[in-house]
């Protein structure tokens, strides 16, 4: 029988792929389960988008052009200038969801064996993009103590070798929810100028910033042209994660050409769902306004409240819709799975993501879970709840 | 300035690509440009996977399961049953396009510097794929004088090495639009467990074959259920390429296993697009039949056209609906360019796939180019007197 590929045993599994048959069985046995391990959003996706792909007049749904149609591009281009990164249509290659821009950009800016530096905890995926493409994630820890802040240049400096190709960043975070200041991405410019590498930012959760904070795109970075590779996607923005349409941007030219071949051999990205994304960018700034000032109550409240639980540890979420949150157990990969197995209360309990898959280096984030906001206060306020008592009873 | 990868210098370019500024041209300059050269299918959708998307009553556009949703592939299972493929939803993975089945079989089972055995022409975009993962593609060549049938056993067992993991045919095939025989099947099954290696067959034109011609499936071998892996496609099958849904499908545990874990890094396939896809396997039989009346019809009329051309050699496609010709030039690539550019025939002319885009091996292909006839039959009656005037007139 012929066997899989060294890469296919060494791609990770989701950090939540192994809680999944407990929380089944959970709910065979009658349990309710809240997910505080999704990273979905349960806010509705904006009527203008679905509207217009109620309202397509498709007789054949055929390829878009492999960079994405051209309107959308257009389009596009106009929504980045409202948000102060000044970019054309030709500096933008849709991709099926931020995941393929993630691999277009490692595709095109590294070979086998190359690295990439990633302050952890990061986006699992990111991981997984990295061994699909036979790249090494070389982590610096990041810390709770500091809200996940960048690390010091200097730890950076150590690690960069002459296969390293990039740093790459998520700002805001997942899962941490850090929003990098000007000064960190200053920063961040000046190392990568030096050492001729790029700076990948994953800013799908732009819109998502609080406290009266601005986001700060790399693309906003003066003499930081071409060097800097955005990621970015509508999943989160307008709540349509299962249309599978983000983007890659970059005014390095080189670099879109290269990405334009990959993107190539895939064909086009999906139509349906271009459509629904264009018709986004008509979004009412109202719809914004709403869906932050939710995101901000239930921030607010999930920290109220986790900071009531003796021996929990939070940062301060500035960005996204998640924390990591450090809890008084060892190890969190089984107290999620005892959470679904051995505990409810009245007939609830809670599904948390365990933050070591947040993690490249061993050993970390065994004593932390990422808790994602995106349920309805109500919901999240009895979900603390849970864990508290949870807490209680539980002797790891 | 920091450079691209080496890999994404050497991913290949669309073979149609470069010839995209002179179509440009030529519509500037007022000429009709027919359009021998592509893939999309110009056959409407069925009515049913339209309505389906335009009844849609999501109100927040979700991920879909990872592996697709559970409906889509029982109803799957049960479509591959309908053409003796006996499969369950477990032995499917929904993916982003046929594309993304084969860059899934690809990371699946391949490792950097591995190799995977195909006969040319092939589909350009193999390559694309195999550059990505830092696999070569090895060739073997087929021919025109036969069709482009399967080449001897013997050839590829000279071939196949300690780095070979897969043979990867199409079934029929895009560009020669050969169908196998159960016994070419029967041959390759006999020769991958012979070596312990893969089967990959990229089925995606499975519904499009003639002259009461029965596709005959990999997976309906006895025996060869561990090594086989089918790539499919909703794009051509029901004219909706740009739905962007595809599948693969194996009864080898471990490589579903093992793509799973790809699938999980890019999250799920297009929720609107599966929708659609999964609408469309209600699609009346009758459907199939005008559609396979229509390429049918068109495939006699371009063979028969074609072969009035002097120094014109065709092989006899029987399935998909491309072929590839053999002109008295001594590079199409240039005579493909020269159409768009210097030549017309009362202000039109057609633009055609220059072949050696579908060889792996130098040279090869060079005075042959690929004709599609996803054009109705006047146009493409029109197209092939003009191709006949532009040999008249060119001298090479
Ligand atoms: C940080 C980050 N980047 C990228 C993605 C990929 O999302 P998508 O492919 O849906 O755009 C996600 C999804 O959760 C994410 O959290
Ligand atoms: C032979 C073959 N395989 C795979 C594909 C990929 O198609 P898709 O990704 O649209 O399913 C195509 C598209 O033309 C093709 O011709």
């Amino acid at each position: 029988m012929p066997s899989v590929s060294e890469k296919g045993r060494l791609m990770p599994q989701s950090p939540i792929r192994k809680l999944v048959p407990f929380a089944e069985e959970a709910k065979k046995r009658g349990v309710n389960v809240i997910h505080l391990n999704i990273g979905q959003p349960d806010i509705k996706t904006p009527q203008v988008a679905l509207d217009a792909v109620k309202n397509n007049n498709l007789e054949i749904v055929e390829y878009s052009r492999t960079e994405g149609s051209e309107e959308y591009r257009q389009k596009l281009a106009g929504y980045y200038a409202k948000n102060d990164i000044s970019v054309t249509a030709q500096d933008i290659i849709v991709t099926t969801g931020g995941s393929e821009a993630l691999s277009f950009t490692i595709g095109s800016i590294t070979d086998f064996g190359d690295e990439i530096i990633v302050p952890e905890p990061f986006y699992a995926n990111y991981n997984g993009f990295a061994t699909a493409a036979g790249v090494n994630v070389v982590p610096i820890v990041s810390s709770i103590e500091n809200n996940f802040a960048l690390p010091p240049i200097s730890e950076f400096e150590k690690l960069i070798t002459d296969r390293t190709k990039a740093i790459l960043i998520c700002n805001p975070g997942n899962p941490t929810g850090y929003l990098y200041t000007p000064e960190e991405i200053g920063q961040l410019a000046e190392i990568v100028k030096k050492h001729d590498i790029f700076l990948i930012s994953d800013e799908v959760y732009r819109e998502f910033t609080y406290d009266g904070r601005k986001h700060y795109s790399i693309l906003q970075e003066n003499g930081l042209e071409q060097n800097a590779i955005i990621v970015d996607s509508v999943s989160k923005r307008y709540s349509m994660c299962g249309a599978r349409i983000g983007c890659m941007v970059s005014k390095n030219k080189e670099v879109v050409r290269t990405a334009i071949k990959f993107a190539q051999a895939r064909l086009s990205p999906p139509t349906f769902a271009q459509i629904a994304s264009e018709a986004a960018l008509d979004t009412p700034q109202s719809y914004f306004e709403e869906v932050k000032e939710e995101y901000l109550g239930r921030r607010d409240l999930l920290i109220a409240e986790l900071s009531k639980i003796d021996g929990v540890k939070i940062g301060r979420p500035q960005g996204a819709f998640y924390c990591i949150a450090e809890l008084p157990v060892s190890d969190t990969d089984h107290f999620a799975q005892w959470l679904l197995s051995d505990f409810n209360v009245d007939g609830e309990t809670v599904m948390v993501a365990p933050a070591a898959g947040f993690y490249a280096s061993e050993g970390y984030g065994k004593n932390q879970v990422r808790i994602a906001y995106v349920l309805e206060k109500e919901s999240l306020k009895r979900a603390v709840s849970i864990l508290k008592q949870a807490l209680n009873s539980y002797k790891g």
